[in-house]
């Protein structure tokens, strides 16, 4: 008899959780990882942090590399190699080596497409000339980093102001660039709530950000020798050695949908809570399909590696037979931007009142741990709660410097259980100085959302 | 018409919480509290960080004076007041002020009785000697921080071996005493399972602790001058400049009972959900009280500063006409063990085995962060769960050196929702490199749980 066959297009998060998975549930399976890229498994939310030199060699951002996959886990992995065409009758794959440009074509059993996102590119005048970086993959942030080490630019501009754009100008201010935040107009983070936002545009403005909130961009402008030299926006030009893109990502799903996959409105590609696409036989997992939102039952699409990693072992464990199904999303994300912590979970306001919800809001600032414990001395931290009016939350964020990160998981445990603020407030958390003052600041926000209740 | 009077019989968490929230729910209420200290409202979970030093002044163990109380909240303090006696019949509380041992009588319509807890003095021969201190009250802590400073004593011993035994063995290795813990048999830290206490015991060792394990106490020795100069074991004497006793605590709970209010076996105040004792008009709180086991639904004693805080404001609350409810505990607790995290809520595997559950536990390491933010390097951190058969999770323990706290938390509010560990797997937590790894740890343990229960 002949081995299944389990091919997995991708090889970074779901790609590599679905091929792991599968191998692990069922051994014989012959499980192929084609990846476009020289990297497999690696931690792109690291690319910050390497672009600063944090970390120095790219290696530094590898979970594990192809061989470990090849020799500890019998997975057979192709990096440099581009799935060009799925054919789902004859249920083949035709790649294309980046190296050789060979063609080859892959036969499967069950296939899982793990093509993941790329960075969105607007159609402005000029986003093709030369030092336009955008940071996605590790070969994005070898590129930008060589840039900066041997060009030394002086000033850079970045165009978008969500989380990654707000690390990459942490990461751009540490190799002592000046930085330009340039976004149309809006608030930054609009993940968050305006008054969320405005604590993270100040620490921005106080390490030397300049940012430009309300830009019509027009385009940018380049050299002679096509090497971008301004960003143009309405009535104003900002010279700059360089612009990195950051306005977000979109789905790959071509592939799939030349395949007759079936791929929805927003570009992702469809899938049941067991990552199964409308073509039997065919998973997906990732960046390149959307999620249920735990909180409005509705489709959404909030890529994550969290997310592509759970939906990587869920599409593994179904293809190799299981049954296992993936409730949903929050929103959790959390992102540290200079010396501020941020993070957020469930509905904010705007997305609550685009809901239809009917809630409160309440802030409260309090201190991270006792004042008998200063070493270091408290600081304290914002929480704002979104909360339907019968009591019940339906959102958090945080911003603070201290212990924030894991307090925003547990308020997404406590919307994982639909839970009250009456109920939050009786939690029985943790205390000791050195880790939260006496009443948390998490239960001081339940209490002081529940007087805006009553 | 005359003023309602609440009285509030201690005035340290329960208490003041207690006084501050019928204050705030009644303003017209006359609301006194009599404390036998001379501070209220203090952190004594704060007195580790006191005696070693990085807190000066037992000032800065004070949330908010008498003062403040008296001036911005309209709160009657009187502290050095001790209540000697209540009549529930008469509604009087009768009381001696302690500094000119005059007495006196004071009304009440509604009464609180938030006199916590005294610590253990086990009975051996010779634990009235001079230089045998505990640690519980500020001024326990001024006692012991004074004789450090002036008598400079170079070897302690510190009898008992949980959370606050070894948080003070910090302390007085902070002091650069030499110290020995002194402990019956059986293994420390008992609200532990004994591998996560093992994790401790070296870090004890490792931090120059002599740990003694399987003592059987027989008494202390003293000098001429009535000073303890030994603690006599069966086979063995080590010689010391002090001991500090802490063997745990009893509720203080003699004035209820000479009250004629019922008082349990375990020496608690009996009170109801609403914090009401078997006396009409009658509330209790804090360290005199027991708790219900949200997961065993049974009545224990778990004194913690969270849980006087929210019973006190509860039973602050109802005295003033509201009607709340304190749903009950997890024995949920974290300290700092030298650069040690330990946590801990729910139920441990000798609670689970003697409650009657069919469990299986689960033990992984895991790191903190992401290795692609090394700043600082990510450490791992050992996660036990304790898991019924059902899946539903029971207990869970953590011993590691960052981001454990407010973790805990999150299994703290999964068992308050009594979620399974498959649920727990699927839970949208936050990440990003410097705060989690993509598979958060608490994700892990609930996969790990989940094999084991395959």
């Amino acid at each position: 008899m002949e081995k299944e066959r389990f091919l997995v297009i991708g090889g970074v998060a779901a790609g590599m959780s679905a091929a792991s998975r599968a191998k692990r549930r069922k051994p014989e399976t012959e499980v192929t990882v084609l990846e476009r890229g020289s990297f497999v498994s690696y931690g792109s939310c690291g690319l910050p942090y390497y672009v600063s030199d944090l970390v120095k060699d790219v290696q530094g951002l590898v979970v594990y590399d192809a061989a470990f996959f090849r020799e500890k886990r019998g997975i057979n992995v192709l990096t440099r190699h581009e799935a060009t065409k799925i054919d789902p009758e004859a249920k083949t794959v035709s790649a294309r080596d980046l190296d050789s440009g060979e063609e080859t074509k892959l036969g499967y059993d069950t296939l899982a497409i793990c093509t993941g996102a790329s960075p969105s590119r607007p159609s402005f005048p000029g986003v093709d000339l030369k030092n336009i970086f955008v940071i996605r993959t590790a070969e994005d942030g070898i590129a930008l980093k060589s840039f900066i080490k041997e060009s030394r630019p002086k000033r850079a501009a970045i165009i978008g102001a969500g989380l990654i754009s707000l690390e990459m100008a942490e990461s751009l201010r540490e190799n002592e660039l000046e930085v330009l935040v340039i976004k149309r107009p809006g608030s930054i983070l609009r993940m968050f709530d305006d008054d969320m936002a405005e604590i993270v545009e100040s620490e921005l403005r106080g390490k030397g950000v300049e940012l430009i909130k309300e830009a019509k961009i027009q385009g940018f402008e380049g050299n002679r020798e096509g090497l971008v030299k301004s960003v143009i926006l309405e009535d104003m030009k900002y010279d700059v050695d360089f612009v990195l893109l950051a306005t977000g990502s979109a789905p790959n799903s071509l592939l799939a949908k030349e395949a007759g996959i079936k791929v929805a409105q927003n570009g992702t590609i469809v899938v049941d809570e067991r990552m199964q696409t409308s073509c039997p036989d065919v998973f997906a997992a990732g960046d390149c399909v959307g999620q249920k939102h735990l909180l409005t039952g509705k489709d959404v699409y909030l890529p994550r590696g969290t997310t592509a990693n759970k939906q990587g072992r869920i599409a593994g464990e179904n293809a190799a037979g299981g049954n296992e199904v993936f409730p949903g999303v929050l929103g959790t994300a959390v992102s540290k931007i200079f010396s501020l912590t941020v993070a957020r979970t469930g509905l904010s306001s705007a997305e609550a009142a685009s809901e239809g919800f009917d809630f409160v809001t309440s802030s409260v600032a309090h201190p991270s741990h006792a004042h008998t414990y200063p070493a270091p001395e408290p600081e304290d931290m914002t929480i704002k709660l979104i909360v339907e009016r019968t009591g019940r939350l339906l959102g958090a964020q945080i911003v603070g410097r201290i212990g924030v990160a894991k307090r925003i998981d547990v308020f997404a445990t406590a919307l994982y259980n639909k839970m009250t603020v009456d109920e939050i407030s009786n939690l029985d958390l943790c205390y000791s100085p050195p880790y939260a003052p006496v009443w948390d600041p998490i239960l001081v926000a339940a209490n002081v959302a529940q007087r805006k209740l009553a």
